[in-house]
């Protein structure tokens, strides 16, 4: 047992002295050879269609016979165009802006200093993650655009797949001349890996960024050593002002609750304000009910609607991820503000009203990382956004907030430039 | 003892509920309001100038007593000049532009969401700090300027100049209709104390920003689980290049060690380029010498400068603080590339040289927070580079780097403004 422990230690320690060294030799390459690479794992990927399948079909079949969950067979699952769009996510990645390099200001002192702030390389970070094999390639591309080396630790349950798309990247890592060590993958399904990359592998790893449930971003978020890219989950509001268009609020509801229920950008409650009550909510609650949508209500809205399910404070704090929705009136924009507060994870928020003077007071009043008028919550997301593609959509506050693209994967610092200055 | 732990306990867990409560109102102060309270502060500190004194007098005295060391006492010691310092720190915070509320950047997607990122306030900023006495006032100055309530747990040494300049800080808020809340100090000398503030009391903390000597940053980022701005040790390098002017570099050299050796920008390494040793090393550590300054050189400038003391390994990792130099010589600008990447605490390097390339390589090669070309490393100082104060210099990747100012004490999040968008 000792034995184990220390083979898996040592090996762990060492895949982060050579992602350290890599991270270095990465941090001064060109914009050129890193998006040549992009493009040549894109061609990898497709050139390997069938492989990648093969091996994707092994996974399946494991979990097939595990007895695992239809929605996990989803996330696994790969097929010819989920393996192009994989391709596609690394040209795409390829063709967006270096950021390694870009001057964000520019000033200059009384005393004749010139100052520039310019953004580099955070440096190593680690992924961990489940089932999603794209994650790997994702993952990979928006960690090499931003010149940072990657330590990737994907889930047991997709490591055939994994593994094949991974042997695509270093391909085009080595086609265009990189250090075939900028991207690596954890050799080892032991455990006890995933807890060494937490403890920061002797200040090599740089950040962590967990992809996956709430019990694995929890353990994250409670064992790590090292800063982390925290996504918490998204518990989601959608608030319908008095003064929203109904046909409008009823869209734009239906689409933040059901257009995909499982992303973290889903609605999870909505809010309706009470002087709206009477015209708006019947209409919106029969929209979600025709979609499939159950329906749990305070006291409130089951006396407007008396086919929506009594509510218990549970509700409030809960991302069904599901075709679930909670919802309760609330005092107007003042009352809509306490609480989403009180109750929501600080992801995404909308408002729907024609009153712009409601519509600042919300966006300025509510400390959430995507707050949006008139638009639907499932926009939250880096894509969405022109960010090229997310490795996450972080809920914390320091460095990164809302969608991690890879201006996110950048730190900065100081370059000063003098004729001799001395400090009095 | 039992009962002494929980009221500990109780009491931070409280002040992090009135921190948090102050917080969120700070949030939607205007800009006007924060102003007029930094110069009431001002006000307040100047009309109290004798009691500051006296109570600074208490503090001295019960130093002396207990035998602290002259370097020591002169942090803990105020005059009428540096309380006049304070306020006129204060009111520079005042009329710094507000950093909470500006768009950071804007853009319009094809469907036509338009997306702002806007700074908002990280929240509530834990502040840990020994025996400088004005840190009291710059750190809520800042923290208050930036819209964060903040929690200020000063060294006890400083307990009684540090409660008369709190209570000048609480006139301002009170003066200008801010919340009293919004700078709280810890009303116990518990150590216990700084243990709660760490564990970020029920999630009322957002960052912790250490203020002193390296046992207290070290304790700091060993125990903290939430975020730390970081101020670890300064072990800049000065490297004088083959191409420098001779003349420049005696004075750049001599104003990087000896201007203040306490400050954490100060050199504590030279790199010499072994092309321009016969011509430069002599007199640069002949002025060293003159200044009054220790040589610690490695056995070829022991060789060129037999009067220098030969340096052991420890020599490369020492953050003197004092008047000591360790001299290397090296094979070019990749020669001090190589020595700073291994032995430096990434906090600034300088080079001097008058060959552009050389610099070039110098700035984009090493990963420090601050690097200068021509001029002293002394000026790794948040004043110096316009931020009107600093909270000190992180010496970490992630969110702040270099000087923490204003704008480093903001976190953000994007506003979308739609009309109706649905995500198909």
């Amino acid at each position: 047992m000792l034995d184990k422990v220390d083979a898996v230690a040592d090996l762990m320690a060492d895949l982060g002295r050579r992602a350290r060294a890599a991270a270095r030799r990465l941090a001064l390459c060109s914009s050129t050879q890193k998006d040549a690479a992009l493009r040549a794992m894109a061609d990898a990927v497709e050139a390997d269609v069938d492989a990648i399948l093969a091996a994707n079909a092994a996974d399946l079949e494991r979990a097939r016979s595990a007895g695992l969950a239809g929605s996990f067979m989803d996330r696994l699952r790969l097929d010819a165009g989920r393996v192009a769009a994989i391709a596609g996510a690394l040209r795409d990645v390829g063709a967006l802006p270096d950021p390694v390099g870009a001057v964000v200001a520019e000033w200059e002192r009384p005393n004749g200093l010139r100052i520039s702030r310019v953004r580099t390389p955070l440096g190593v970070v680690g992924v961990v993650y489940e089932s999603r094999p794209n994650v790997t390639a994702d993952a990979g591309a928006l960690c090499l655009k931003a010149g940072n080396a990657v330590i990737l630790r994907g889930g047991s349950d997709s490591a055939a797949s994994s593994a094949a798309i991974y042997g695509c990247l270093r391909k085009g890592l080595v086609a265009a001349g990189l250090p075939a060590d900028a991207i690596l993958a954890v050799p080892t399904s032991d455990r006890a890996a995933v807890g060494h990359m937490l403890a920061g592998l002797d200040g090599s790893i740089d950040v962590i960024v967990p992809r996956g449930g709430r019990s694995l971003v929890e353990r994250v978020q409670r064992e790590a050593r090292v800063p982390v890219f925290a996504h918490l989950e998204g518990l989601c509001h959608v608030y319908v002002d008095r003064a929203a268009d109904l046909g409008m609020a009823v869209r734009l509801v239906v689409n933040s609750k059901l257009r995909r229920t499982g992303v973290c950008g889903a609605a999870e409650t909505l809010l309706v304000d009470r002087a709206a009550a009477a015209t708006h909510l019947a209409p919106i609650l029969a929209a979600l009910a025709e979609g499939g949508c159950e329906i749990r209500g305070d006291a409130d809205v089951v006396d407007l609607y008396p086919s929506a399910v009594p509510a218990t404070e549970a509700d409030w704090r809960t991302e069904y991820l599901d075709a679930i929705i909670s919802v309760a009136l609330v005092d107007g924009v003042e009352g809509a503000i306490e609480h989403i507060e009180r109750w929501s994870s600080h992801h995404t928020e909308a408002i729907v009203t024609e009153d712009s003077a409601a519509a600042v007071r919300f966006l300025t009043g509510i400390d959430s990382a995507i707050l949006l008028h008139n638009a639907s919550t499932q926009f939250a997301d880096g894509g969405e956004f022109g960010f090229g593609g997310e490795i996450g959509i972080a809920t914390g506050k320091m460095h990164a907030r809302g969608p991690v693209g890879v201006e996110q994967l950048t730190s900065f610092n100081y370059r000063v430039s003098g004729s001799g200055q001395t400090r009095p």
